[in-house]
């Protein structure tokens, strides 16, 4: 056996070594390649990681951390498993079953994975198309409340009840922000088929006006805009306005306390439901 | 060992030389070609963004220019990884498997990114066959309200309550636009069993004519079209007209505060529910 | 090194620079059926376009136009972008990688595209199949209304209240459509108890033929089909006859007028609910 | 330069030219073949066609021609372009990104037509398994009617108001057929409580046996099952019975009549909603 | 030209015409194994089909046939498909693109047949797990009646009203049984708060004894188990028991009967809802 | 032609028949390869099948047999696709076209039998997890009942009234099981608003606390929580505790009874619906 | 044959025998490398596992080494799958089939594995994001309760009734999280038009402030906000106020109870529903 492997060592040309050197060359840069890919990639993640907290997403600390080194193992381990495969197709082995296999693995990964994908890209339009802003009052699906937290996955919402409302962004599709205008004042008042309406806008739009003389909060004056309902208990009357951002909450319950005051002063009926009875036996 | 290096030079003919000189040729072109790619790239994306100011796409400065280092950023890095994957082939590399890494991680990528190119598809479809433009009243889904911008991805609605809504494009499929023909006046007023309805016709076609008459926003005159429903009230008359687009909540509510002046001054009796009552013990 | 070159040249047999020769003349030819091919796409496409007027599909003039265009920019991209890739594989370039960054994203536009895809098929088979024409009345999911425009993408139908919906043929499965056959008319009249259900049958009847005989709109004279209900109110009879398409609404309207009179005329009693009250103390 | 060719054509042997012959003579054949397949295409198409009639699909005449038209148009561009494909990889072209290209393409439309393929499918099973024919009447989802058509692709049901519904068969997943057995009759009938129950049940079932023996589209004659419930309002009375498919509409109708008058006739109170009053001051 | 083919035939040996002659008996071959398995396959269907019969599917005898030559049409012409395939690819035509083509068809068919080869999948499991038999009453979503057939793609079940409905078994996912246990009698009885519960819960048992006692298709007694519910009425009771399979309806409705009259007879007051009126003026 | 045979078979070098054997018995070598692994399979599948007895899977003996030769005869015919595949590449056929086709069909089956891979996992892990045992009450989407059957494909569920339930394990999300904890015992009752709040909650603790103490189903002693609603009938006050699983409901039967009888015992007004009337002409 | 065999051995050059010996010598190093990737497997699973007690994911010891020794199986039938395909290549055997095989049953398992990749990446999502911890009480959907464990696939919440709801993780979108902030007291109190709302106001304020004093639970003391509505019964009042986390339920029972005591005293009229009767004959 040891004779055949020196007759076969003599029988090497130079080229044929020097076309092994090349491979084991080549196997060594793949290595030193593969450890600056690695640095490279540090820097690049950490410049992210950086450059994120100036744009506005809160990640504490200690997530931030812990996301970092998370990323890194991944990219770490993609990295030494393609070097490892080269290195592998180099020395002579097919790898095609091991590509295949891990391919398989991926895609069963990949598509478990695709709604964080989503979140993600979601999360990044949300803060590039500045839908809204940590303090806005919002509206998502059935969900609503002042933003608290706006994270690249998903968004914080307090609820009025005190509730915290954990939404992932992919999820967010329609978005109503409520904290970008004038919100609208909304009160209907009914009075009784016997009442003059005429008289009755004007005793609600006097009372309404002294009620928004000095309140700094109203944009634009309320107002009765007209007859919106006649059913069977009445006639309901409709005021509108405007107010500075979610502060019509607060003066639509005001006004419904001065219109009543001012119907009951003036004598104009608030009306029940009415029924007319035919007595038989 | 620089012995065998040295035979090794000197075994090399003229071919093999210019062979390598052709690889290394054709590399440096790669990246001449690479680099020629780039400054293509970045004419066509910058015409592009010129180009969509003209058609009415509203985005604002600070938000383009962001839009337009990302788009720059990830065809660099296309073009730079291709670059890097051919240059690889021609040192004799084998890149199926990073080519197939790299698939994976695209096509998860991709499947996450599917909604974002469906957004845009819509999008330039609702531009392009002028769905309604900014300053109509559309409904969509359950939202409804005035656009206020009509982005490549989202649509921004202004809700009567002073809120802005939010919805990407791809979320659109049904859209229901109200400002791109007149609008429907629709009343309906209900009278008692006892009255005489053709009076009451009579009556009430008066009334809106009067009011009608010096009103420019009516294109057709609102009119009783007949008895739409009997039930245990009463009979219900329908009034119907047209109005330029919009204008038909206002006129909507004047007529009912008409009619109801009208079929009071005429002793035409408004009726309330009845119940027959039979009196046991 | 100009000296290798030499040697080089004249080392060169006729054959390689035969194959030399071949080689670029290949890909003269290949940029040669690019051109033809781009020549030969816009007469297809022109013919398509001309074409499809005659079919009936509405497309405004500068619509038309930029649709052309884009289809042509479309084409063009992609015959440029297989003449260069079999260039550069001519050249000796590996064009495995551009194609598979190429193929994902494609599969990522085409996955996008998806419905639009959909909308274009579904439109054609709403025209080949005549599910309705412009001017039908038509139901598709929540929406009714009056076609207006049958386009390759989207259908616009006008609601009875001026507005204008615009569907995604694509979201078309179910369509009702009401302009293809005579309507139904249908109306209940409820009697009390008391009442002798055979003459209020006789005097429905009655009133309703003298009615229908001299409208032209009626193809089958309604007449009282029997008792459809009998609740805590009284008897309810249906009647139900044909007209003309959409022709019901408004003889409906009348028949209720009718029917109406000719109860109270003949004194047969329209009920309202009934109660029996049992008193203590 | 023709030296050089002069040299290159006596240079080739017998061998060379047989080659090339052979494959000129490959590519005649690849074209012949191809001229014969599209020639057999027609013949199956149309023996196709011409079979779809025999086995009750109906399709009007100028519609078949279009769609057979479509079938040879589609089949004869993908015929022409793998004649193409072979034939310009017969002649050292890299076919391979020409292909990706339009498979890429492909598979968009083939996911666009995933659901027309659904369609026909379905259609063919519901024809199949003769899940309904024309005449019958039929519920799918919400839609209920009598089947006026079935086609491949869709199926078209007059509903009772006169409207044409047109359902693709994809979305075709519960039938509820009408047509294929005895109908229910099934009517309810309120006592009061003080009433005799045994009493009631044989009146109705008195009366019943009356009409029910000169009817001939009664199977089995309805009888009282027995009280089904016992509310605020009084005592239900079950009435069921069996008729030919779709006459139990014109039967309960006559049933309810003869019910309300044998009840009255027996003095057998009907009775109305009762409430014990308490009165306080 | 001649003189070139009679040159080059001279110039083949022994062994390039043996190849050519093994080539050309491969081809033989590989149409003789094809004409085999097309045997095979028709043994292995109608081996199928006869099995089928057995395991108690049921599919009438002209349907079977039916069925039968499409899937020998599908098996040939997929068999004499890839023997051409397999030729072509010998006589040295390059078959990717055509292979490429198919499989693209092949896919857009796969996809839309997937809801088919669920459905089979499905029917198997529901036979394989005896899920229901013909005859038992069943509940699948909102249809409920007895199933008359369970095929390999649909169950046909036998509503109540005399329809059939026709569901894909892919379609069925949660089953309800009714046939395979016993039912249970629930029988609800509300009695006035002035009444004696424990005397009222006495007497309905002991009417219910009386019933039970002679009736084979009780398997538990039903017995009144306590007070479920207090409300504006009256204090309502529960009855509940146990009879063979179905047989629960009859005695609902017998248990009514009696119960109402042991109430009446030991006047024990049945409730109707009550009202305290407070007079105002 | 046998002279050339003669010929070729004496030009053959011992090489050339030597590679001829060895490509024999690596046909031969395969198919007993494929016969070891069969046999291996047995093993396998057979002693999963004597396993799955262990973990408390329960399938009857007949579906055990049944389902075991469904497996091995799936397994079969893979190695014999298999081994075949591999033996026509040896003798130089091209398998590729073959290897399509199965591959497309394979993919549409795999589609197809997706729920049922689903079905399995989701079972594995619910035996895995413990979420429930067999005589567990569970609640899963709408349908709540006894756990009579766990498999790996379904879970049969006996409902209260007799019904058994079968749902696919791949259908169950959210799984609620209320045998794994002590029960809630949830009573309210209204008393008038005339009527001694404290009082009234005295008087119920004092006769639950009698009931409480002889009932060994009882954990916690029930007690007034408090006021929960104040509505247009009265005060509702609502009783809570804790019982052994399962055994709440007739606790809370007898509780009802109980607190009857103790406010009606101690006068305490169990209120009607009041209405203030107004009477006008 | 054995001189045939003799001859071959003989001729075989020295190179030959080396190339065989690589060969075998590969194979070797294959399956070292595949059992020394089997040991590290292990370290790194065992590493996980520990590691996992760690972050706070609980699971009992028994399931743990379950769960464990499926993903040792698991990944161990990979390795020497992937092993045996390597010699086997080398064997030159063609494994192409064989892998498509593979493959395409590795796809179906990893379809249906998609929900259990999901569950896990979201699992592991809700513990690094700290979204809830063991004991907060939280809502998903339609389900609310106390959790009780949070894995990494599926979550356990205890219900109010004592049911134990069991949720996989990749069905938890939005979470509502009651225990991250104090909860809002919310209490309506309605009263009669005819009372005096200022007084009502101050008395009801003044009563929430005697109990509020002496309660260490009340963060913010409720308070009347205004009138919210204002019915045909009358007009309501609510009052807010803040409560450490989960502490509102009992806070609202007290309240009603005090503020129902303080109207009663201060004789302001809790209104019932009212009627205006017009009585006729």
């Amino acid at each position: 056996m040891f004779d055949l492997i020196f007759t076969w060592l003599n029988r090497w040309t130079a080229d044929q070594y020097l076309a092994l050197g090349y491979r084991i060359l080549k196997m060594i840069l793949i290595w030193v390649a593969a450890s600056l890919l690695l640095k490279l990639e540090r820097i690049v993640v950490n410049r992210f990681f950086d450059g994120r907290a100036k744009i506005g997403i809160h990640v504490n600390r200690k997530k931030n951390d812990t996301l970092r080194e998370l990323i890194h193992s991944v990219v770490r381990y993609a990295i030494y498993f393609l070097a490892l495969m080269i290195t592998l197709g180099e020395m002579g082995v097919d790898t095609t079953s091991i590509i295949a296999t891990a391919g398989i693995g991926g895609l069963a990964i990949g598509f478990g994975a695709q709604s964080l994908v989503k979140d993600v890209i979601t999360g990044f339009f949300i803060i590039f198309e500045d839908q809204y802003s940590v303090g806005d009052f919002i509206k998502v699906e059935d969900i609503s409340g002042t933003v608290e937290e706006i994270g690249l996955r998903i968004t914080r919402i307090r609820g009025f009840k005190g509730d915290i409302n954990i939404i992932p962004n992919g999820q967010i599709s329609k978005v109503t922000n409520y904290s970008r205008g004038n919100s609208a004042v909304i009160v209907e008042a009914t009075i009784a088929y016997e009442a003059d309406v005429d008289r009755a806008i004007e005793v609600i739009d006097k009372v309404i006006g002294e009620y928004a003389s000095d309140n700094p909060d109203i944009v634009e004056i309320p107002r009765v805009i007209g007859v919106v309902e006649m059913d069977n208990v009445g006639v309901t009357l409709r005021v509108v306005g405007r107010t500075l951002p979610m502060k019509h909450w607060g003066i639509e319950r005001d006004l419904r306390k001065a219109i009543l005051g001012a119907l009951e002063e003036n004598r104009i009926e608030i009306p029940y439901p009415r029924l007319v009875v035919l007595n038989r036996d």
